[in-house]
């Protein structure tokens, strides 16, 4: 999915609403255990039930990769059954030196058919380029993550440059991609950051994780966060897929994606 | 595998060799492609080959997840062939929020039996952490790697510390682990780091990869890179794995992994 389309899918849904799909057997509903593939059941229900109400879904690959190996037939059976509708965000946080961040590439935008991958920047340019050539694909580079971690590394100045971490990957990492195939990541849980990694990245499209659970404001983000194109990608996970543990699991999924998409279309109406 | 586990089967073997498991099916001998799995036949043979040469694998991740599903199998056939004797790093690289990485912790210790994961210090101590509370399992912290972009966050000075990033990963993460469940990545392609690395920890273990096809030299990284208990596992891939691509692939890998052996019991002698 390239940057018009997803544009399109937003302001044609007005959603910019990413539905995490992290599913965790120990707390899906009980009915579904007597699935052949209750992970896959589970998903199934939460993309019907949110389907119309967001553009992206971001499945989280440690959840999947938890399972062992048929964990891997459950993403991909899940990738399919999202289709070319949505933005497929596969939360890797991947990221190696160059060749083999190629494989993680190849893997995961031609063979898992993703459109997208999150990656860590630690390991710098040609970790993160070979992500960058691929039509219709994207890199989201974390740059200031939702975790309380966040302090330790990301957002210690860097000396002469008079910039904390997190923003000197804003910057240096625009020569490694373009607006069209390159996100950053900027954790709801710093609205407080969002004016400044406007500044810095004006046109990029922002993942902003840490709605819901981890206690982040949607208003917020959105007041210096939103672009000409909305430039908002924002997802929840725990706080839709486990709304309910009954078998109303879905229908409560689908009652908090529709709050969210309602806020979200009451702010894009007044762009 | 604990740390008195480690350290006696390096002064027992004369070895601080790494080999790591990277196959490509581009790359390994046509003759193999007729197997049933012909990763498995090739990393099969090259651990039969250099088994008594060295005292850890490093699997990564990357080479079977671009398999598919059945790359998966493929990787846990592989750690289950190579059992208990040696030190086996799943080289993944991950890192997430908290209840993430307690998930990927989870996957690669308890169900994939690996005794070490490779994790990006980016997201910082929450990260991190999940991956400390396995007994006898370690974490692999990213400090500097072999890469060329590790130029480009790892090596910039922090203002008001006086130090590199991977510097400042060195100290802080020290608080997150021990010397018994934490060592720290260090690319052998910069043998200039060392004795400032031994500075700042000199009990950890270090994972040097980058010796081999990325020019790393091994005599200049023990000069300072030594500790009481050797303190250093030297990893050496693509130079072993595809030293031949003929039937006598796994002789010469061999060959291979022989000589740097050779080199490394009389680094020890002279300890």
């Amino acid at each position: 999915m390239n940057r018009l389309q997803l544009v399109a899918s937003i302001f044609e849904k007005k959603s910019f609403l990413c539905v995490g799909l992290d599913p965790e057997l120990s707390k899906i509903p009980p009915h579904l255990h007597s699935e052949p593939d209750p992970i896959y059941a589970f998903n199934c229900a939460i993309i019907d039930a949110t389907r119309d109400l967001c553009v992206a879904y971001k499945p989280n690959l440690a959840f999947y990769e938890a399972l062992g190996p048929k964990g891997w037939v459950t993403f991909q059976k899940t990738v399919d059954y999202i289709g070319t509708s949505h933005l497929i965000i596969a939360d890797a946080k991947r990221g190696d030196i160059g060749n083999t961040s190629r494989m993680y590439a190849e893997a995961f935008f031609n063979q898992l058919h993703c459109d997208a991958i999150t990656v860590a920047p630690y390991m710098g340019a040609d970790s993160v380029q070979p992500f960058t050539g691929f039509q219709d694909k994207w890199v989201i580079l974390l740059a200031l993550t939702s975790n309380a971690g966040s302090a330790d590394f990301q957002q210690t100045i860097q000396e002469g440059e008079h910039r904390k971490l997190f923003e000197k990957v804003l910057v240096q990492s625009q020569a490694w991609g373009t607006p069209e195939n390159m996100m950053y990541v900027v954790g709801a849980t710093h609205p407080e950051a969002f004016a400044g990694v406007r500044a810095l990245a004006p046109e990029h499209f922002l993942l902003v994780p840490g709605v819901g659970a981890q206690g982040g404001d949607l208003e917020a983000i959105c007041a210096h966060g939103l672009n000409k194109d909305c430039g908002l990608l924002v997802n929840s996970s725990r706080g839709i897929l486990y709304a309910s543990a009954g078998t109303d699991f879905a229908e409560k999924a689908r009652a908090e994606a529709l709050a969210l998409q309602q806020s979200m279309a009451a702010i894009l109406a007044k762009m």
